[in-house]
Protein backbone atom coordinates (compact mmCIF):
# COMPACT_ATOMS: atom_id res chain seq x y z
CA UNK A 1 0.00 0.00 0.00
CA UNK A 2 1.14 3.48 -0.83
CA UNK A 3 0.17 6.13 1.33
CA UNK A 4 -0.21 10.05 -0.27
CA UNK A 5 0.25 12.42 2.61
CA UNK A 6 1.16 15.65 3.63
CA UNK A 7 2.81 15.47 7.09
CA UNK A 8 1.36 19.13 8.05
CA UNK A 9 -2.02 17.41 7.47
CA UNK A 10 -3.75 16.15 10.39
CA UNK A 11 -6.26 14.16 8.27
CA UNK A 12 -3.25 12.65 6.42
CA UNK A 13 -1.56 11.53 9.84
CA UNK A 14 -4.54 9.22 10.97
CA UNK A 15 -3.97 7.04 8.52
CA UNK A 16 -0.30 6.48 9.27
CA UNK A 17 -1.13 6.26 12.90
CA UNK A 18 -3.13 3.02 12.22
CA UNK A 19 -1.20 1.49 9.49
CA UNK A 20 1.77 1.81 12.12
CA UNK A 21 -0.72 0.48 15.30
CA UNK A 22 -1.71 -2.52 13.24
CA UNK A 23 1.96 -3.09 12.01
CA UNK A 24 0.76 -2.63 8.37
CA UNK A 25 3.29 -2.07 5.79
CA UNK A 26 3.33 1.16 3.49
CA UNK A 27 4.98 3.45 1.45
CA UNK A 28 4.34 6.91 2.90
CA UNK A 29 4.75 9.02 -0.36
CA UNK A 30 4.99 12.82 0.78
CA UNK A 31 2.86 15.60 -1.13
CA UNK A 32 3.30 19.01 -0.45
CA UNK A 33 -0.54 20.27 -0.75
CA UNK A 34 1.02 24.37 -0.20
CA UNK A 35 3.07 23.52 -3.86
CA UNK A 36 0.14 21.85 -5.14
CA UNK A 37 1.21 18.48 -5.50
CA UNK A 38 -2.26 17.43 -4.51
CA UNK A 39 -3.40 18.89 -7.69
CA UNK A 40 -1.14 17.96 -10.75
CA UNK A 41 -2.69 15.42 -13.64
CA UNK A 42 -1.04 12.76 -12.29
CA UNK A 43 -2.50 12.83 -8.86
CA UNK A 44 -5.86 14.08 -10.18
CA UNK A 45 -6.14 10.80 -12.25
CA UNK A 46 -6.03 8.87 -8.80
CA UNK A 47 -8.26 11.28 -6.79
CA UNK A 48 -10.07 13.58 -8.32
CA UNK A 49 -11.17 15.07 -5.85
CA UNK A 50 -7.46 16.31 -5.20
CA UNK A 51 -7.25 15.83 -1.57
CA UNK A 52 -4.46 14.08 0.36
CA UNK A 53 -4.44 11.51 2.20
CA UNK A 54 -4.87 9.15 -0.79
CA UNK A 55 -4.08 5.40 -0.62
CA UNK A 56 -3.70 3.09 -3.42
CA UNK A 57 -3.88 -0.53 -2.73
CA UNK A 58 -1.44 -2.83 -3.63
CA UNK A 59 -3.46 -3.75 -6.70
CA UNK A 60 -3.70 -0.43 -7.80
CA UNK A 61 -6.97 0.98 -6.66
CA UNK A 62 -7.17 4.11 -4.70
CA UNK A 63 -9.49 4.89 -1.31
CA UNK A 64 -9.56 8.52 -0.37
CA UNK A 65 -11.27 10.44 2.54
CA UNK A 66 -9.42 9.89 6.13
CA UNK A 67 -11.72 8.30 8.19
CA UNK A 68 -13.10 6.14 4.90
CA UNK A 69 -9.53 4.58 4.70
CA UNK A 70 -8.77 3.99 8.51
CA UNK A 71 -12.23 2.27 8.68
CA UNK A 72 -11.22 0.05 6.10
CA UNK A 73 -7.26 -0.17 7.32
CA UNK A 74 -9.18 -0.78 11.16
CA UNK A 75 -11.74 -4.05 9.87
CA UNK A 76 -11.53 -6.50 11.93
CA UNK A 77 -9.03 -5.05 14.41
CA UNK A 78 -9.73 -3.74 18.07
CA UNK A 79 -9.90 -0.18 16.45
CA UNK A 80 -13.26 -0.71 15.91
CA UNK A 81 -15.43 -1.84 18.56
CA UNK A 82 -17.08 -5.48 18.57
CA UNK A 83 -20.75 -3.74 19.83
CA UNK A 84 -22.59 -2.80 17.53
CA UNK A 85 -24.03 0.42 19.50
CA UNK A 86 -20.50 1.42 20.33
CA UNK A 87 -19.82 0.94 16.68
CA UNK A 88 -22.29 3.47 15.58
CA UNK A 89 -21.20 6.12 18.05
CA UNK A 90 -17.60 5.50 16.91
CA UNK A 91 -19.29 6.37 13.62
CA UNK A 92 -21.26 9.72 14.68
CA UNK A 93 -17.52 10.73 16.44
CA UNK A 94 -15.93 10.14 12.84
CA UNK A 95 -18.76 12.41 10.74
CA UNK A 96 -19.31 15.10 13.42
CA UNK A 97 -15.38 15.11 13.21
CA UNK A 98 -15.84 16.35 9.51
CA UNK A 99 -18.41 18.18 9.76
CA UNK A 100 -18.52 20.17 12.92
CA UNK A 101 -14.76 19.73 14.21
CA UNK A 102 -12.41 19.87 10.96
CA UNK A 103 -13.67 22.66 9.37
CA UNK A 104 -13.22 24.81 12.46
CA UNK A 105 -10.67 23.34 14.60
CA UNK A 106 -7.73 22.45 11.67
CA UNK A 107 -8.77 25.46 9.51
CA UNK A 108 -8.06 27.68 12.20
CA UNK A 109 -4.98 25.90 12.72
CA UNK A 110 -4.42 26.28 8.93
CA UNK A 111 -5.19 29.52 8.22
CA UNK A 112 -2.36 30.80 11.45
CA UNK A 113 0.24 28.60 10.86
CA UNK A 114 0.26 28.28 7.25
CA UNK A 115 -0.95 31.65 6.18
CA UNK A 116 -0.06 33.20 8.37
CA UNK A 117 -2.75 35.10 9.72
CA UNK A 118 -2.91 36.68 13.03
CA UNK A 119 -5.14 34.71 15.93
CA UNK A 120 -7.28 38.00 15.97
CA UNK A 121 -8.16 38.44 12.71
CA UNK A 122 -9.72 34.61 11.92
CA UNK A 123 -13.59 34.91 11.55
CA UNK A 124 -16.01 34.25 14.48
CA UNK A 125 -17.83 31.89 12.96
CA UNK A 126 -14.71 29.62 12.91
CA UNK A 127 -13.31 30.37 16.68
CA UNK A 128 -17.22 29.93 18.07
CA UNK A 129 -17.88 26.88 16.39
CA UNK A 130 -14.18 26.09 17.02
CA UNK A 131 -14.42 26.44 20.42
CA UNK A 132 -17.85 24.54 20.96
CA UNK A 133 -16.16 21.48 19.14
CA UNK A 134 -13.61 21.62 22.00
CA UNK A 135 -16.45 21.80 24.43
CA UNK A 136 -18.35 19.09 23.46
CA UNK A 137 -15.23 16.95 22.98
CA UNK A 138 -14.70 18.37 26.72
CA UNK A 139 -18.40 17.07 27.66
CA UNK A 140 -18.05 13.81 25.85
CA UNK A 141 -14.72 12.70 27.94
CA UNK A 142 -16.41 13.37 31.15
CA UNK A 143 -17.52 9.19 31.65
CA UNK A 144 -14.95 7.56 30.07
CA UNK A 145 -11.15 7.93 29.05
CA UNK A 146 -11.93 7.39 25.41
CA UNK A 147 -14.69 8.68 23.18
CA UNK A 148 -15.94 5.33 22.86
CA UNK A 149 -15.75 3.50 26.30
CA UNK A 150 -12.50 2.32 27.82
CA UNK A 151 -10.32 1.98 25.00
CA UNK A 152 -8.55 3.75 21.76
CA UNK A 153 -10.82 3.65 18.64
CA UNK A 154 -10.87 5.08 15.25
CA UNK A 155 -12.92 8.03 17.08
CA UNK A 156 -10.00 8.53 18.88
CA UNK A 157 -7.32 8.90 15.90
CA UNK A 158 -9.81 11.05 14.16
CA UNK A 159 -11.13 13.42 16.94
CA UNK A 160 -7.17 13.77 18.10
CA UNK A 161 -5.40 14.25 14.46
CA UNK A 162 -6.56 17.96 14.70
CA UNK A 163 -7.23 18.89 18.90
CA UNK A 164 -3.91 18.06 19.34
CA UNK A 165 -2.76 20.86 17.42
CA UNK A 166 -5.63 23.43 18.12
CA UNK A 167 -2.91 25.84 20.18
CA UNK A 168 -1.54 26.50 16.64
CA UNK A 169 -5.00 27.75 15.72
CA UNK A 170 -5.01 30.57 18.70
CA UNK A 171 -7.61 27.46 20.72
CA UNK A 172 -6.05 27.25 24.30
CA UNK A 173 -6.18 23.80 25.49
CA UNK A 174 -5.80 25.22 28.92
CA UNK A 175 -9.61 25.27 29.01
CA UNK A 176 -10.39 21.98 28.16
CA UNK A 177 -8.73 19.75 30.88
CA UNK A 178 -10.18 16.66 29.90
CA UNK A 179 -8.72 17.34 26.26
CA UNK A 180 -5.75 17.42 27.24
CA UNK A 181 -5.50 14.50 29.43
CA UNK A 182 -7.16 12.51 26.75
CA UNK A 183 -4.77 13.71 24.19
CA UNK A 184 -2.08 12.59 26.30
CA UNK A 185 -3.79 8.97 26.83
CA UNK A 186 -4.15 8.73 23.21
CA UNK A 187 -0.83 9.41 22.07
CA UNK A 188 0.58 7.04 24.20
CA UNK A 189 -2.05 4.29 23.35
CA UNK A 190 -1.03 5.08 19.06
CA UNK A 191 2.85 5.76 20.09
CA UNK A 192 2.76 9.10 18.60
CA UNK A 193 5.55 10.35 18.94
CA UNK A 194 5.79 13.33 17.05
CA UNK B 1 -36.85 3.12 17.49
CA UNK B 2 -37.66 6.89 17.57
CA UNK B 3 -36.54 9.20 15.07
CA UNK B 4 -36.29 12.82 15.92
CA UNK B 5 -36.50 14.15 12.29
CA UNK B 6 -37.46 17.15 10.33
CA UNK B 7 -39.21 16.98 6.76
CA UNK B 8 -37.33 19.73 5.61
CA UNK B 9 -33.80 17.97 6.11
CA UNK B 10 -32.53 15.73 3.36
CA UNK B 11 -29.98 14.81 6.69
CA UNK B 12 -33.24 13.70 8.50
CA UNK B 13 -34.94 11.56 5.57
CA UNK B 14 -31.75 9.06 5.10
CA UNK B 15 -32.70 7.15 8.43
CA UNK B 16 -36.37 7.17 7.03
CA UNK B 17 -35.81 5.96 3.74
CA UNK B 18 -33.36 3.15 5.02
CA UNK B 19 -35.76 2.02 7.64
CA UNK B 20 -38.54 2.04 5.25
CA UNK B 21 -36.57 -0.05 2.56
CA UNK B 22 -35.42 -2.41 5.52
CA UNK B 23 -39.00 -2.67 6.70
CA UNK B 24 -38.06 -1.94 9.97
CA UNK B 25 -40.57 0.03 12.32
CA UNK B 26 -40.06 3.30 14.07
CA UNK B 27 -41.85 5.86 15.51
CA UNK B 28 -41.23 9.65 13.55
CA UNK B 29 -41.04 12.67 15.94
CA UNK B 30 -41.69 15.79 13.77
CA UNK B 31 -38.85 18.67 14.84
CA UNK B 32 -39.49 21.50 14.01
CA UNK B 33 -35.73 23.05 13.55
CA UNK B 34 -36.69 26.36 12.34
CA UNK B 35 -38.79 26.72 15.57
CA UNK B 36 -36.44 25.55 17.82
CA UNK B 37 -37.30 22.07 18.61
CA UNK B 38 -33.79 20.27 18.56
CA UNK B 39 -32.60 23.36 20.88
CA UNK B 40 -35.20 22.87 23.68
CA UNK B 41 -33.47 21.17 27.19
CA UNK B 42 -35.54 17.90 26.83
CA UNK B 43 -33.93 17.71 23.13
CA UNK B 44 -30.24 18.80 24.40
CA UNK B 45 -30.63 15.98 27.18
CA UNK B 46 -30.38 13.56 23.92
CA UNK B 47 -27.65 14.97 21.48
CA UNK B 48 -25.82 17.66 22.59
CA UNK B 49 -25.34 18.37 19.75
CA UNK B 50 -28.96 19.77 19.14
CA UNK B 51 -28.91 18.25 15.68
CA UNK B 52 -31.41 16.43 13.32
CA UNK B 53 -31.82 13.27 12.69
CA UNK B 54 -31.54 11.72 16.10
CA UNK B 55 -32.44 8.14 16.66
CA UNK B 56 -33.76 6.77 19.85
CA UNK B 57 -32.82 3.29 19.94
CA UNK B 58 -35.18 0.38 22.03
CA UNK B 59 -33.65 0.80 24.92
CA UNK B 60 -33.24 4.50 25.25
CA UNK B 61 -29.69 5.02 23.91
CA UNK B 62 -29.24 7.97 21.48
CA UNK B 63 -27.68 7.71 18.11
CA UNK B 64 -26.19 11.64 15.96
CA UNK B 65 -25.27 12.13 12.47
CA UNK B 66 -27.65 10.81 9.77
CA UNK B 67 -24.76 8.61 8.15
CA UNK B 68 -23.78 7.15 11.53
CA UNK B 69 -27.26 6.60 12.26
CA UNK B 70 -28.02 4.90 8.38
CA UNK B 71 -24.56 2.71 9.01
CA UNK B 72 -26.19 1.52 11.43
CA UNK B 73 -29.67 0.61 10.90
CA UNK B 74 -28.57 -1.28 7.75
CA UNK B 75 -25.91 -3.26 9.17
CA UNK B 76 -26.42 -6.82 7.40
CA UNK B 77 -28.24 -5.50 4.98
CA UNK B 78 -27.52 -4.97 0.94
CA UNK B 79 -27.89 -1.53 1.14
CA UNK B 80 -23.57 -2.33 2.59
CA UNK B 81 -21.43 -4.04 0.06
CA UNK B 82 -20.10 -7.03 1.15
CA UNK B 83 -16.66 -6.87 -0.82
CA UNK B 84 -14.59 -4.20 1.51
CA UNK B 85 -13.25 -2.24 -1.13
CA UNK B 86 -16.71 -1.54 -2.21
CA UNK B 87 -17.41 -1.02 1.23
CA UNK B 88 -14.65 1.49 1.60
CA UNK B 89 -15.48 3.18 -1.40
CA UNK B 90 -18.79 3.65 0.42
CA UNK B 91 -17.40 5.39 3.04
CA UNK B 92 -15.59 7.29 0.98
CA UNK B 93 -18.76 8.80 -0.28
CA UNK B 94 -20.47 9.10 2.81
CA UNK B 95 -17.78 11.84 4.16
CA UNK B 96 -17.75 13.62 1.04
CA UNK B 97 -21.13 14.49 1.49
CA UNK B 98 -20.77 15.44 4.61
CA UNK B 99 -17.50 17.88 3.75
CA UNK B 100 -17.89 18.73 0.29
CA UNK B 101 -21.31 18.31 -0.89
CA UNK B 102 -23.78 19.18 2.10
CA UNK B 103 -22.46 22.33 3.12
CA UNK B 104 -22.60 23.58 -0.50
CA UNK B 105 -25.59 22.35 -1.71
CA UNK B 106 -28.07 21.75 1.19
CA UNK B 107 -26.74 25.26 2.49
CA UNK B 108 -27.65 26.69 -0.65
CA UNK B 109 -31.08 25.23 -0.39
CA UNK B 110 -31.99 26.04 2.97
CA UNK B 111 -30.72 29.75 2.22
CA UNK B 112 -32.69 30.15 -0.64
CA UNK B 113 -35.41 28.34 0.61
CA UNK B 114 -36.08 28.72 3.60
CA UNK B 115 -34.30 31.66 4.37
CA UNK B 116 -35.43 33.52 1.34
CA UNK B 117 -32.51 34.79 0.24
CA UNK B 118 -31.99 35.53 -3.35
CA UNK B 119 -29.86 33.01 -5.49
CA UNK B 120 -27.75 35.33 -6.54
CA UNK B 121 -27.25 36.65 -3.25
CA UNK B 122 -25.29 33.24 -2.63
CA UNK B 123 -22.41 33.45 -1.32
CA UNK B 124 -19.71 32.74 -5.00
CA UNK B 125 -18.00 30.15 -2.57
CA UNK B 126 -20.70 28.23 -1.83
CA UNK B 127 -22.02 28.29 -5.30
CA UNK B 128 -18.82 27.32 -7.05
CA UNK B 129 -18.27 24.24 -4.31
CA UNK B 130 -21.79 23.06 -4.86
CA UNK B 131 -21.27 22.92 -8.61
CA UNK B 132 -18.22 21.10 -8.37
CA UNK B 133 -19.51 18.23 -6.11
CA UNK B 134 -22.18 18.08 -8.54
CA UNK B 135 -19.90 17.55 -11.30
CA UNK B 136 -18.13 15.42 -9.13
CA UNK B 137 -20.98 13.43 -8.68
CA UNK B 138 -21.77 13.36 -12.44
CA UNK B 139 -17.68 11.61 -13.18
CA UNK B 140 -18.66 9.35 -10.44
CA UNK B 141 -21.44 7.67 -12.38
CA UNK B 142 -19.94 7.29 -15.70
CA UNK B 143 -18.90 3.95 -15.08
CA UNK B 144 -22.22 2.85 -13.62
CA UNK B 145 -25.54 3.27 -12.18
CA UNK B 146 -24.66 3.67 -8.70
CA UNK B 147 -22.45 5.68 -7.07
CA UNK B 148 -20.57 1.50 -5.95
CA UNK B 149 -21.38 -0.38 -8.54
CA UNK B 150 -24.61 -1.69 -9.50
CA UNK B 151 -27.41 -1.78 -7.05
CA UNK B 152 -28.31 1.10 -4.56
CA UNK B 153 -26.21 1.75 -1.45
CA UNK B 154 -25.75 3.57 1.65
CA UNK B 155 -23.56 6.55 -0.82
CA UNK B 156 -26.67 6.52 -2.89
CA UNK B 157 -28.80 7.11 -0.13
CA UNK B 158 -26.80 9.77 1.33
CA UNK B 159 -25.76 11.59 -1.83
CA UNK B 160 -29.48 11.83 -3.68
CA UNK B 161 -30.87 13.44 -0.39
CA UNK B 162 -29.99 16.92 -1.39
CA UNK B 163 -28.93 16.27 -4.90
CA UNK B 164 -32.63 15.91 -5.65
CA UNK B 165 -33.52 19.14 -4.09
CA UNK B 166 -30.40 20.84 -5.30
CA UNK B 167 -32.24 23.18 -8.25
CA UNK B 168 -33.98 24.84 -5.03
CA UNK B 169 -30.82 26.54 -4.10
CA UNK B 170 -30.20 27.51 -7.76
CA UNK B 171 -27.94 24.71 -9.07
CA UNK B 172 -29.27 23.52 -12.66
CA UNK B 173 -29.32 19.51 -12.53
CA UNK B 174 -29.86 19.72 -16.54
CA UNK B 175 -26.39 20.55 -16.51
CA UNK B 176 -25.76 16.83 -15.36
CA UNK B 177 -27.63 14.50 -17.16
CA UNK B 178 -26.20 11.97 -15.47
CA UNK B 179 -26.94 12.61 -12.10
CA UNK B 180 -30.61 13.27 -13.02
CA UNK B 181 -30.81 9.74 -14.58
CA UNK B 182 -29.46 8.39 -11.13
CA UNK B 183 -31.81 10.10 -8.91
CA UNK B 184 -34.17 8.44 -10.78
CA UNK B 185 -32.93 5.40 -10.41
CA UNK B 186 -32.47 6.10 -6.63
CA UNK B 187 -35.72 6.97 -5.59
CA UNK B 188 -37.27 4.15 -7.57
CA UNK B 189 -35.13 1.52 -5.96
CA UNK B 190 -35.45 3.22 -2.76
CA UNK B 191 -39.20 3.96 -3.33
CA UNK B 192 -38.85 7.53 -2.60
CA UNK B 193 -42.24 9.11 -3.51
CA UNK B 194 -42.19 12.51 -1.78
Amino acid sequence: MKIYGDSISGNCLKPKWVADFLGRSYDWIETDIMAGESRTPAFLAMNPAGQVPLAVLDDGRPLAQSNAIILHLAEGSPLIPADAYDRAKMYEWLFWEQYSHEPYVAVARFQVRYLGKPVRELEPRIVERGKAALQRLEDGLAASPFLVGGAVTLADVSLVAYTRWAGEGGFDLADYPRVRAWIGRVEEALNIKD
